[in-house]
């Protein structure tokens, strides 16, 4: 049996996971990124990560049997060299050349993946996608990200830039995105586009129940927030995630006309709402694609939500190896 | 050397060549479809001009060499079971064995592949997509049609309908496309939605040139015409050049981003209009696309228009028999 290790480098948490090639995890270590206390801390933060999941293992024979370490990381990565040329969120990170590091460490190989593609190969392999060959990952977070399995693999277009799913326009002229561009999907659907939506309501619907859960302060308002408020019946609120899911079926529409994927898997806290977002958009999806992209298809929200990243992170070594 | 016939079943002409393994065209037919006289007649029409291209091979180890027969079709197919299910502008065409009846008259294998799918890795084998691994191309006809080729290979998605690149949504509420639903790309962009602004803008646009080039019959606006416009400085023609640059780059800067292709390739009449529509094409691109996903990306006018059908027809051919 071959083993390999994942670590989901995320800008609050540092999750760590040692599997077996038949994707049973054997072991995980969860702890805090600490970003704000800059590159090198994070680096120790990751290899005592790594250290943990090693040390339990009494059988000499399991390290013996590691083919890599996989690494899912936020910013810019060149997959290739093993390089991380930016992280959000630490500071004093600058091009660091992370795969060598840790190889020098650990004596085995390291394998670099975006964040985004990792959750996406990790749904994929043991959680929502398992058993499906093209599948479609939709990360609902401040931002929209997205990765795209094809045969089973990350899909990474000429030089790696594939999948930033969530700027697909959905408009002309909406309302600008991150990214710069106006009317991208993530403008509309993503925490930031929601609460920005939701503070333009609250303007004519002071009694809105978010009001008050917000104590009046709009800084306070979250997806989280908004679907208190609906679940208690308040009308903006559902209103809310209704365009929410009509704004993300087009974007999946969009997708199955391109894709024709067995499924799309939705992951990030947003998913929490449930019903509430899976009714209008499949509502959507089911007006706007054609009839044969989605006549299997499924939307499912994530199985694995807390370790898609680190899975997705060991397959890739896995896979880069075998 | 190993051989394969490639075959373009088109509305107008039946295309049928001769190619080697290595991508040379060694004998090429072209013959009319008279689709109006049914099923019988095409599938005799087909038959003909692959016997035409086998005819004049004196060699006979080419004939014994060649790996089998690939048709590219438009209509609703069953690549596995070999079934064309619906063929447009063919009466009586009914669930036809297309690949059992050819299999049974010539003794080789037969492959169906779509018509979009075919042109596509005709352009990706020997025409503009050349030497590149991933590659888009849009048919820009009476509708916008596509195929997506990844590692070579046409995309099919889970049960044949990827690559619906014309039914990307550009807008909410835009015009009806031919799908049904408001606001595709190819209600933008195709030959229909061309004609159908044309004719908006023409209401208030009585002096342009177009109208004396039609003589005043609406009805016989073409693309075709809309150019010629254009190129002797017409003001309104090169407006709707402009517009549909931008329609198109708004669909490809989104292509660009889930993608990330190496090339975009365009085939089909309308790129007969070249810079008047790749010029504004590329500037909506540069500035909507995300530059990293864009960076050695190109965008080309097919290499082999005529031939693209019947050429990856022939690759397919290839691909499913080595």
């Amino acid at each position: 049996m071959k083993y390999a290790i994942g670590v989901d480098l995320g800008g609050t948490n540092i999750v760590t996971i040692l599997m077996n090639e038949k994707g049973k995890i054997i072991a995980r270590n969860k702890r805090t990124t600490e970003g704000w206390k800059g590159k090198n801390h994070v680096l120790k933060r990751m290899a005592e990560g790594i250290e943990t999941v090693l040390e339990n293992q009494r059988d000499k024979e399991t390290k013996r049997q590691i083919v890599g370490i996989g690494i899912g990381t936020p910013g810019l990565v060149d997959f290739d060299k093993g390089i991380v040329y930016e992280a959000p969120n630490i500071p004093n990170w600058d091009n660091v050349h992370i795969s060598r590091i840790y190889r020098k460490k650990f004596g085995i190989p390291v394998f670099l993946e975006n964040d985004a593609n990792s959750a996406a190969l990790g749904e994929w392999w043991i959680g929502a996608g398992k058993g499906t060959r093209h599948m479609i990952c939709l990360t609902l977070g401040t931002g929209i990200g997205g990765g795209i399995i094809i045969d089973g693999k990350v899909y990474h277009g000429a030089n790696g830039y594939a999948g930033e799913l969530g700027h697909i326009f959905l408009s002309f002229d909406g309302p600008k995105c991150g990214c710069g561009n106006p009317g991208c999907m993530e403008a509309y659907a993503s925490a930031i586009g929601i609460i920005r939506r939701t503070k333009e309501l609250l303007k004519k619907n002071k009694g809105s129940l978010i009001y008050k859960l917000v104590e009046g302060n709009l800084r306070k308002i979250t997806p989280a927030i908004i679907t208190q408020a609906a679940h208690k019946g308040d009308k903006l609120a559902i209103k809310i995630w209704k365009d929410t899911g009509y704004y993300l079926g087009c974007g999946i529409a969009s997708y199955a006309n391109i894709f024709n994927p067995e499924i799309v898997v939705l992951t990030g806290g947003m998913t929490g709402a449930c019903s509430l977002l899976f009714k209008p958009m499949w509502k959507t999806v089911r007006k706007r694609a054609f009839k044969g992209a989605i006549k299997n298809l499924k939307i499912l929200p994530g199985k694995i939500p807390d370790d898609a990243g680190a899975v997705g992170a060991a397959k890739t070594a896995f896979q880069r190896t075998m």
